[in-house]
């Protein structure tokens, strides 16, 4: 069997867990990381070869997919549309509201390339996204929504760490559980965003620093805390360290609703992740997979994970899949 | 918008509640129920019009889609290959065995008479189905399993009604609560199919019948209920009725693994269905749809429901759908 020849663009976290997953997937060959970064300065985990961004030019035969491991605020706007000319492309963008107008942009340079493009396949967007929409063809009347935590926001924590006297801070976002089934039971059928999430923050705070003022700083935080049950706890660095600075993230799609005849359907995805690096990584690699499918068919442009058949991400051959359905 | 003209072969319980589910689905438009019986008969639940199934001939290019609503044991195998080749078909075939060779048939019809058949579309298999292969994409190493119930068990009620003393009975399988949370844990990683369900019994025993004669005989019952923890109620015919004859059911696939760099990720999908039948009949009008948008693009043959990608069971266009990635 030809196996996938997989390319890592990006060596940071995202990186390094894509490089490490392919060793759960046979099929996928690792050709090489590709970095900003001087690769003499590189020793990757798996010690598959460190190359330049430049030395892409060469690797245009010799890779079926390169997955895309950049941030999704700076850098994919300009490394997606940049790569596809020369490669098929998976990524995790994450910047919902841009999407439509990122995936237009991806499919005329695919389509005038002749390379596919699957982006935001991480878990959300991505498996959420995917299960929102089927989750809405099923329930038509009623609530479909999401949930997240307990697990580390990064965007809340940096906001805690800008704040004056703020050595470190993580801010763990929990799901309002309470909240979770008395929808499952039928009793909160109207609810604002903000009783969907309770905030708790983990704060080091310099010495001498006034906690009042850092705590009333944090509670009176507009777009990030305001609105929000809020908990603030100061914790010395190593306790932060130790006990709250955390990779692993939970979720939950709920779908409660009436069927046409009125009868009640509920629904729901729950995921733990102990890491959600390495999930969000797996499940990348299963774009990898469909990427590489759907390319060979013919399929160019760009397509989000709606588009994608669920039998393409999964190794098996599909006359195999079909005799375990 | 052009609306998508469905018809419904087959008018039991799977029949009138997708006629019901119709409502709730203002782009598809329901032409008529086809029907074995005499139509004059029937008194459909919306009014829709009634007919037999030889004047499915004068509706060859009035149907978009015909939904298959009849048994998958004896009815199936005939009418699927057969109608196949006059229309585009969802069906609910649920035989797992026999699911790839009737995939290979239906595909060579669909194929030479230019229709799409998408089958097995209810919700196991069917949704299911596609979250065992999803979560196998993920999880490569783990356990992907699926648990049944609290429900009722057609084929155990039925081996129970059978035997001699017996008026009635209803079995209701439960799925093994200790067991799924030891695995979610990771401490039972090995445990037999006998272990996953409990199999409760309502059965009503004739006047004068001996009880503990039927209790031995149930439990005995090979293929049936040996292996498994059983329990035997005697109930009055009321009871019976009122308490335990249910269409409700619930079920959950449930996956737990290690990444590859040993972090685990738990992704479980559960369902709970007030009426079996009304959730099945929305998953298959999702079905129609994708079936309706799958011909229109030219496919033919027969696909699963991992062959469909999940964009197109929704009723929102693909630009409207990419807003809420």
């Amino acid at each position: 069997m030809n196996k996938i020849k997989l390319g890592i663009l990006g060596y940071g976290n995202l990186g390094k867990r894509v490089e490490i997953g392919v060793k759960q997937n046979p099929d996928i060959e690792l050709i090489g990381i590709f970095t900003r970064r001087d690769p003499n300065t590189i020793k990757t985990v798996t010690g598959v070869p460190a190359y330049t961004l430049a030395d892409l030019d060469s690797f245009k035969e010799k890779i079926d997919v390169l997955a895309l491991c950049v941030g999704s605020a700076i850098d994919l706007p300009e490394v997606g549309p940049k790569y596809l000319k020369y490669f098929n492309t998976v990524d995790t963008y994450d910047n919902h509201d841009e999407i439509p107008a990122y995936l237009e942009k991806l499919e005329k340079i695919g389509n005038e390339y002749n390379k596919l493009a699957i982006v935001a396949t991480g878990w959300d967007p991505g498996l959420f996204t995917k299960q929102k929409v089927l989750v809405e063809s099923i329930i038509k009347t009623g609530i479909v929504d999401t949930f997240y935590g307990p697990g580390k926001s990064l965007g809340h924590s940096n906001a805690i760490n800008a704040i004056d006297g703020v050595v470190d801070a993580v801010q763990i976002t929990n799901s309002n559980k309470e909240l979770i089934e008395a929808i499952k039971a039928g009793e909160a059928t109207e609810y604002s965003a903000f009783d969907k999430h309770k905030r708790e923050c983990y704060v080091v705070a310099k010495e001498g620093a006034d906690q009042n003022l850092i705590k009333a700083e944090i509670i009176n935080m507009k777009g990030y805390f305001v609105g929000y049950e809020t908990i603030v706890k100061f914790v010395t660095l190593d306790e932060l360290k130790k006990n709250h600075d955390t990779d692993s993230h939970q979720g939950l799609v709920l779908g409660v609703g009436e069927m046409a005849d009125g009868t009640r359907t509920v629904i729901e995805l729950k995921v733990a992740f102990e890491s959600n690096a390495s999930s969000t990584a797996s499940i990348m690699l299963s774009n990898v997979r469909a990427a590489y499918r759907l390319a060979q068919e013919g399929k160019t442009g760009a397509v989000s994970v709606l588009d994608v058949p669920v039998g393409y991400l999964h190794h098996k051959s599909q006359a195999k899949q079909r005799k375990y359905i």
